[in-house]
């Protein structure tokens, strides 16, 4: 590390007490194959929360909890702790100037969850309030430490609770009555785990997530740190193949109806309007019943999605105008008919372009490899991003597995992250 | 019927009596939705049995009963009854010209199954000797009606047991200690039914096998007689695709190992090897299982069937060579690994020439429409091919469908098959 240029009074992250935190965390609702499973608002969850709740308190943070169980952990700077007034008069700075820099994520996990998706971003941001704690650094703007309530979904649903409720995107009423299995609401869960919050949430000035990258590419590419530009819109679909379902023998070719060979030329049909499309495209053909789904019998059914994703409103329209083009063909080409429903429409997001400049900037001088990068998947920071300039941070992890008991990450690399956070923030809280 | 070249003398069947059979043995096991519900060896199957057998017994016919259950029903010929010797010493005639000309087929149903698969090739049967009788018509060479047991396979397996017993592909003892899911055997439930016989079989010059043809061609063409020409040979294959699964948005396209992907090529791929095949080529993919089977997670295995048909077994040797080549084809583009394993191979089975050309000149003679056709499923006719010179006479079926409750077919052309019928054995028991 001695060629970086930087002054030794420039803060940096203790990978170290980084690490130490993460398996502290894992050890909650730690699985026999090396994963988590802490559920959303579970006593486990309780627990992890409090945990790193406590952290923050001792690390000298204000803790506000909101309505939807959101937690914020404010440390104060020199313009103020972004809140104006007292007492029924609170509310949040609207000067921005004044409102806190923060980071945030997730400690909710899958079932079958691993020990850094979200969890990760949060403690990056313990991390960061700690090491200038060390350097005894104060910022001009405040720092914020978000924990979004329910991220995963696993348990109630939609996805993203916390976070979508902080932007606008869902009604708090809405997401305090969803049940889970056993028909306990959101708020009761948020009751029972004492995170049933009165406090008003705050505005940020900028918004940062560190999160591993749940994808391939920084690892076989061998670069440390992605700086993402934008997480890519989503559109899926379920349809409904219908032909005839006919004995395999006695039906010739020329007189079949043949559900799953109409199929199968849509699913090569989603491969190619991906690869010709740019902007990040992807198309993903997941699920697939057949019906009677016998082997001597001709499908005469056959039920599957398409998900299409894509950086850019205009192309995703467009993928989904040659999905269209591509049924329509299928139909008039093997005598089935097609039914084709849309169940989500998420836009493409775009990152703050200042921010993820920054982030660039700040890995290469602490001497990081970086690219610019697409988040495939959803994250909180997609919904803050509607309320603040945002953007995310991205490290490699192992094989690009993710929401599985397996996925791992290395010390250096979630290091690297947390430094490139630590610069960031500063930069942005004392702009 | 005026203009059809026959004597008044010439037998000839009675639509009536024959559509009364088929409708009397219909209803035991009828089905709310008008199909049949008669397992093989069921009490249900029993009495059905009992009631085409005192049918037989009434039209004067010696009943015997073989060790797996199949039923001969004997009208003695001019030259005998097709046996030689008596007590210990009985055996089946081994002159040609003293054997029985004989027809069959099977009077058990698919649990969901229909009036008349198979019980139409038995009461055509019945028909013609009552025809026979009526017109006091003795055959030089006896008669002979078989009804095979559990030709199906629904409830025991393996299907065509009693044809595969008579002629020699399966063994007895392996078949009689066959079990159902409740762990009765074969041998059980013969006895239970008073269908453990213990005659032994006769030996035919000549063997027909009335069926619907379970298929569409004869409908679409407006025909009403097919020649059965032989039955198409078959190789069945497990095929497993194993990829890698991954998130479907932070995959770029370029590093997935799509298993569903890879399935589609094949599915396709064997559309083209059936379309581009001589022969009266089938190519089905019925099944498909892929896995993890979730809408935003890219398949990482997929296990299909693969059942390919043709009655030339040069030909269905070049097709499974294709298949092989396709899966090799894209496993080396795909990126994928495909174990291929082959579960049935049934060869191709041709029916006796003369018997077929007899069958279109009968039938010409009747003024029938009539055409050559393959059969592309098995049948009892197939087995019973390998012991003497053997075919069989479709009649088209409404919409080609078969194995369901709806399964229909027009009495006239139920009719018009017995009467060529009729017509191909008085010529084959008096030559």
């Amino acid at each position: 590390m001695s060629a970086v240029p930087q002054t030794t009074a420039t803060p940096r992250i203790d990978p170290a007490r980084l690490w130490d935190s993460l398996m502290s965390l894992a050890r909650l609702g730690a699985t026999p194959r090396g994963g988590v499973c802490r559920l959303a608002l579970t006593d486990l969850d309780r627990q992890g929360r409090d945990l790193v709740v406590g952290w923050l308190r001792e690390a000298g943070c204000d803790i506000r909890v909101d309505a939807i169980g959101n937690v914020y952990a404010i440390r104060a700077g020199r313009r103020g702790n972004g809140f104006e007034g007292f007492g029924p008069l609170l509310k949040p700075s609207a000067d921005p100037a004044r409102q806190p820099v923060a980071v945030g994520s997730h400690v909710d996990t899958q079932p079958t969850g691993g020990r850094f998706d979200g969890n990760y971003g949060v403690l990056a941001g313990v991390e960061v309030i700690r090491a200038l704690n060390d350097a005894d650094v104060r910022t001009e703007r405040p720092l914020c430490v978000a924990i979004w309530t329910n991220e995963e979904g696993t348990r109630f649903t939609p996805v993203m609770m916390g976070s979508g409720v902080y932007a606008g995107a869902f009604g708090l009423e809405h997401c305090l009555s969803q049940t889970d299995r056993e028909g306990i609401t959101v708020g009761q869960a948020l009751t029972e785990t004492g995170y049933a919050g009165r406090d008003i949430a705050p505005r940020f000035a900028a918004y940062f997530e560190p999160h591993i990258e749940q994808g391939p590419i920084l690892e076989a590419e061998n670069i440390t740190i992605g700086a993402v530009e934008g997480a890519l819109g989503q559109r899926w679909f379920d349809l409904t193949v219908t032909g005839q379902d006919a004995h395999a023998g006695p039906t010739p070719l020329e007189m079949r109806r043949d559900a799953l060979l109409a199929a199968a030329k849509l699913i090569q049909a989603v491969r190619e309007i991906a690869v010709s499309s740019p902007d990040y495209a992807r198309g993903t053909v997941g699920q697939l019943f057949a019906h009677p789904n016998s082997r001597n019998v001709i499908p005469g059914r056959v039920e599957f999605t398409v998900d299409l994703r894509n950086a850019s409103e205009t192309t995703l329209t467009r993928m989904v105008e040659r999905l269209h083009e591509a049924v329509r063909a299928v139909e008039a080409s093997d005598g089935v008919q097609i039914a084709l429903r849309e169940v989500v429409h998420f836009p493409p997001c775009a990152f703050d372009p200042t921010l993820v400049a920054g982030i660039e900037r700040h890995a290469s001088a602490l001497g990081h490899r970086v690219r610019r990068i697409a988040s495939g998947a959803g994250h909180d920071a997609v919904y803050v991003a509607r309320t603040c300039p945002a953007a995310m941070i991205f490290v490699p992890c192992e094989g690009g597995i993710s929401h599985n008991e397996i996925e791992n990450a290395r010390p250096e690399d979630l290091a690297a992250g947390a430094d490139v956070l630590l610069q960031a923030m500063l930069e942005a809280a004392n702009r």
